[in-house]
């Protein structure tokens, strides 16, 4: 059951949690947040950062909670706090193991990248220079993420692997946070082959709010940032888009590097950055973090949005996708 | 919400599972069992365990599926299966980190033995010479389970290890598949002392038909099981016995080999067994497998209990104890 009343959803975060952030999803009016709990964990080390989530929950039952339901939304509205949703970057977590999906999901994980940067077992990542596709077991998985119902998202992902995801994928995929590249010319972020074909299955695009995916970086103004969303919503539909601010707060420098370089480098890999700024760049100034929400809804409606389609941006559309993906598939 | 209709409940089996005993268990009309997925594992390989146990489900969706609350108890006499409740015989799924409680139960895991024969972490097992009772991690995990509704089973602990446990628990606990030691002096049944406190703290006892808990072993005849039975209604009270078959249905030799000596001896553990009898013993005539479920029923009617006695020891009263066990405890 959807109920109509609007709600604030990112499609992603992964910021250094604390009781500050988690007070301001509510000073924000965030209803729920898909997080981050893994890069290149394998499943025993993703199980110890679902604990320390667990010690969150214990200890800040009055702001945050696990969600696992599209109907959790409405549970975060009615009481008050932000729904957590689970996710990982990457597919380590899963091992070489196919069993472990249904397993992440009895954990309430709702959310898995085929690929981070790099050639993963099941596809290529976005800094390849090769990208042969989805793998044998990436069918095998993808396959198995539709029957329990767990999200393949694609934002680090190549290009062909992510056209072959979109065309596999029996249930509607995600890229939860990239822009166009038609925008800004990053790697990581879309082309419009792949921004259409997501539209046209159904799949969500969460649009990012991380400088290295902004036109201008730290200097992109809301106007700009606006006008992509409102260009983006005529080449999806407006159905397909949301935010996905990848808003990495608080985190020191040493987090940005193991997201980058993990363990399958003994270098230092840059990824959007450089040996010059190899850090996490500064937020523009009117979207610094989760209080910002009505801000950027203020910027959307400025470029001639309708209320109707700024409600959906900024949370109804992953209502909806959340309350399409999340089920065990009907056998 | 308790319905009245009766029901049947195992409090423990650990068969090698086959479409063949779950089609047992709907032959005999067996609604719900605890069954075991977890002796010596670490936590990587109970969780192997549970991927086995969804490939089962995914495979006899008519026959089983996974049980995680009372409530579907109901849904399997509704639907005509049988729901399928985990359980660990020691807590080395949960190896040295308490955070693995609440990790474990949201696999749908919902007991777990403190110790099983030796010294564990928690607590002391049944075969040690010496029981300096819960251990220090053994007071927070118990409090640990009490929060997230984790049931403690101490049907492999020793005697003052099992009544700290009754002690320090603020959910009552159980023990899922023993015996009166006075009925049969075997070290893994169960002292007058251990059966009082545990009826009186409101816990649960699964009285075993395993032939080594049985007064003449496999020779052991319905009449005088079910004299016992009656007796220990009368010690308890009649609100706080189960059943709890320990069946080990075809099970190769190798299997008790593994329950018995796992990997802490490079020797051979013969537990209750011994080196002339080693293997598993044969089960009595009137109790071969889960098609003798009201077979059992009717002998505790011909020892007098009454319909309604025989319906709370058949199932009821694992129910009830079901309802006031999975849940989270209120803060």
């Amino acid at each position: 059951m959807t109920s109509s009343h609007s709600v604030v959803i990112d499609g992603l975060q992964y910021a250094n949690w604390s009781e500050a952030i988690f007070s301001q999803f509510r000073d924000g009016d965030v209803d729920a947040v898909h997080v981050t709990i893994a890069y290149h964990e394998t499943f025993r080390e993703m199980v110890l950062n679902i604990e320390a989530w667990n010690r969150r929950f214990e200890q800040f039952p009055e702001l945050i909670f696990h969600g696992r339901w599209a109907r959790d939304i409405d549970l975060a509205r009615d009481t008050g706090r932000t729904a957590i949703f689970f996710g990982f970057q990457s597919p380590s977590p899963i091992e070489d193991d196919i069993g472990l999906v249904e397993v992440c999901h009895s954990l309430g994980v709702r959310f898995m990248q085929l690929s981070y940067n790099n050639q993963s077992l099941l596809a290529t990542g976005c800094y390849e220079t090769e990208d042969p596709g989805i793998t044998r077991m990436g069918r095998e998985v993808i396959k198995e993420m539709n029957r329990v119902g767990f999200v393949v998202d694609m934002s680090h992902s190549a290009e062909r692997s992510t056209l072959d995801a979109i065309e596999i994928s029996q249930r509607p995929i995600a890229i939860t946070h990239a822009n166009p590249a038609s925008w800004h010319g990053a790697l990581r972020n879309k082309s419009e082959t792949v921004l259409k074909a997501l539209g046209q299955s159904g799949g969500m695009l969460g649009l990012s709010l991380y400088p290295h995916h902004l036109k201008g970086g730290s200097d992109c103004t809301m106007r700009s940032f606006a006008e992509m969303v409102a260009e983006t919503a005529e080449l999806m539909g407006v159905d397909h888009i949301g935010i996905g601010s990848d808003l990495c707060q608080d985190q020191p420098d040493t987090v940005v590097e193991w997201m980058r370089s993990g363990r399958w480098t003994k270098d230092v890999d840059f990824g959007e950055g450089s040996k010059e700024a190899a850090g996490f760049p500064p937020q523009p100034g009117w979207f610094r973090d989760n209080r910002d929400f009505a801000k950027l809804a203020g910027g959307l409606r400025a470029v001639g949005m309708s209320d109707e389609d700024v409600a959906k941006v900024m949370g109804l559309n992953w209502r909806r996708f959340f309350e399409q993906s999340f089920e065990r598939q009907e056998a």
